[in-house]
């Protein structure tokens, strides 16, 4: 199969075949990081804008690494040293990037949909790196990514992803994604983080953690955002925390070899307790470094480097 | 002709020579930047620090562009991380930069002369990328490159430049170099703009727009800077526009192979009406393109690769 | 002598064939930074992360230009960006950094032994750029080899040390090395400035400045505080000035060839009067050349490229 989309824009539109190629581009370039020398010309001369105008260490950090072992040039544009702040419109910015001649933009954005119209405007790939409440491609293709090596294969397996699915585009991502690739889907947490349509997209629905773990072969635990959430939608992090925090106890209903994953950063005591977040099913980590690989397979996929 | 200047610190002191000398430079260079591999080795081993003491997304971007594609180190620093803060004189800085052997000093300051300054302290090339409301040359180079590639020649072309004329560094470069290169000027825009002077620098004045754009071969419109300048200089943003906005009636009265041109980044309906901006006369996009050729060929022209 | 240590977090635990080492190894690459081609392949394909979480251009902006000429990639990460404002631990985030495979993690963080956490939980190597008021190794350094490449030795030379001696980590990685080196070292400052238990690291103490140059080889002013310390530890700018100023009149107890240095940046008229700064007995700006050959050094042998 060979790759023809010139974007990545979300899971949505990927069909199992496209999934599949990426993750078997990402795993053959997992071996250049571990490499003396981790670098490989594949993509010298080629120009890549990370342009962030919602603020993120790791995932822009991932992107600069992946693009660099990849030998481009990148460039970061950051929210607020950006000519947003004086009033010039996402699509002159974007306008403007592309007159610069760059051959990726990868961009996160507050608003839903900012990567779609830039894919509209500009005839460079536009990576989606998060897109408001919408999509998170590059983390679900990660989730994937380190699922499928630890596992084997995504098809079959009872996948649980516990938080405030309403408002996260890590799990609108990973059910589109989970759900083509034949996982069995369970989504918990608190009614006031639920929403409303969500069993439209194939998913068992639980209010219950204990009941969602039952079984599961990996339990995605999401990020509460607790610098913006913390009052509307619940009424305490420790009342959160009670009642959906993975710990020894609950953790015993899953199968005992569960992949505990997190798309970081961890609030700890929060969504896990310490002692899992570190245990030896925890696979956390390995998430970040398959991050590397998936951000260098869509690069090179979408500059069309492949043979 | 061989370059001989250390530094470009405006537009003032050019010849007719030089500038032709770096207009033919980057338009030599055009071509690296839509090439498969957009890159040379030509400044391989140069460190190219951009200073930027005043904000800017889109000139350092155009600047750390140039400097990749010419494969030299580029190093950014900023205002806001800068030990300018911590109260060091701008001419420490300075010589601490100088200090750790950069090839080229790239320096955006809100201190008209900032540039001079630096360039009479320190050993390395100083490029000016605008200082305060006195010169951008960058920007007047490429606009003149812009100009040049379309019509062939600078020289007998009726310019009109419209807007805050007083206060724009962009303004002031342009009207040094297309002066030199035998355009004839007009600028156009309210009084309060209107520096008292300005007849001294060889331009006709006007203060209605419909006139200046009279046969008009090109027309600058310069960006109102709305976050600083509304309340003091005019009385509203729409007032401004219903005077000086470029639009599809008053364009009538340039040629009809009029140049519609902008710094960026672009008030739409304020100085130019978003049909106008956007139509067949507006080489917005190609100046910024040919930004990069004019970095890339003052980066080359000052370190003296030139044979 | 083969370089052995993982990491460097400080002066104290180095012997004095390391800190030679580190010396001899940076008088190597000083002169890349002269070279028309200021690169060398060594570090190519390593990945080097500069995490500031307490803000500093000279430094990031030296190790930078350090990692840039021995070809390796440079990231940057600060705080304002990073993970650590969505209330990740700093544990957290060193482990999320190690996921992406850097090889050296450089670490500026306000917090003593915060470099020393990190090198515990990682299997990269980390430099201290400066953590709280305890370690600046990379400073400590350069100072040395600054005075050893003026001096021939540090060996029986004096060396006074004048300022905020309780708050500095630049005075107190010099006061491990240079003792260590066979100097002779007296501190002078304020009765408030300075430490209680100072004399136990081996060093006479002076609160006049005047008896404490008498004699000096080498002179390091610290730099004042001004936007944090004026209120609490002295009276004013102006009383501190008038006791501790370096200027011409006192500089004459010191040596003929006293070497005068500061860390930057210099509040001048504060810690040295103007002319005493920019005189000949000033190697302030060698420092700073030595800065980017120092860490040049240890990047070279952290990364175990010693043969």
């Amino acid at each position: 199969m060979k790759w023809e989309r010139k974007d990545l824009l979300g899971i949505k539109d990927l069909s199992g075949e496209e999934i599949s190629l990426i993750l078997d581009t990402a795993e053959s370039f997992l071996e250049v990081s571990t490499r003396d020398i981790k670098k490989v010309p594949t993509l010298r001369g080629k120009t890549i804008i990370n342009f962030f105008v919602e603020a993120s260490t790791r995932t822009r950090t991932s992107f600069e690494i992946a693009g660099k072992r990849l030998s481009a040039d990148t460039i970061n544009i950051s929210a607020s040293t950006s000519s947003l702040v004086k009033g010039e419109t996402l699509a002159d910015t974007a306008r403007n990037l592309e007159a610069m001649n760059p051959d990726v933009i990868v961009i996160r954005h507050s608003c839903a949909g900012a990567p779609h119209m830039l894919a509209r405007l500009v005839r460079q790939s536009i990576i989606n790196a998060g897109d408001g409440a919408h999509e998170h491609p590059t983390q679900a293709l990660l989730d994937m990514m380190t699922i499928r090596s630890r596992k084997g294969t995504l098809s079959g397996l009872n996948v649980t992803i516990v938080g405030d699915i309403a408002h996260s585009r890590v799990a609108r991502s990973n059910i589109y994604g989970l759900n083509k690739m034949g996982a069995h889907l369970t989504v918990a947490g608190p009614a006031t983080m639920m929403p409303r349509d969500i069993r439209e997209l194939g998913v068992k629905v639980s209010f219950r953690l204990e009941e969602a773990l039952q079984d599961a072969d990996v339990v995605m635990m999401l990020r509460i955002q607790t610098e913006r959430e913390q009052r509307s939608v619940f009424p305490s992090l420790r009342e959160y925390s009670a009642f959906y925090c993975l710990n020894g106890d609950n953790i015993q209903r899953a199968r005992p070899d569960v992949l505990v994953m997190h798309p970081g950063p961890v609030n700890r005591g929060v969504e896990i307790s310490p002692e899992i977040a570190d245990g030896a099913n925890s696979v956390i980590l390995e998430q970040v470094t398959n991050g590397v690989a998936v951000r260098m397979a869509l690069l090179y996929l979408l500059t069309g480097a492949i043979e």
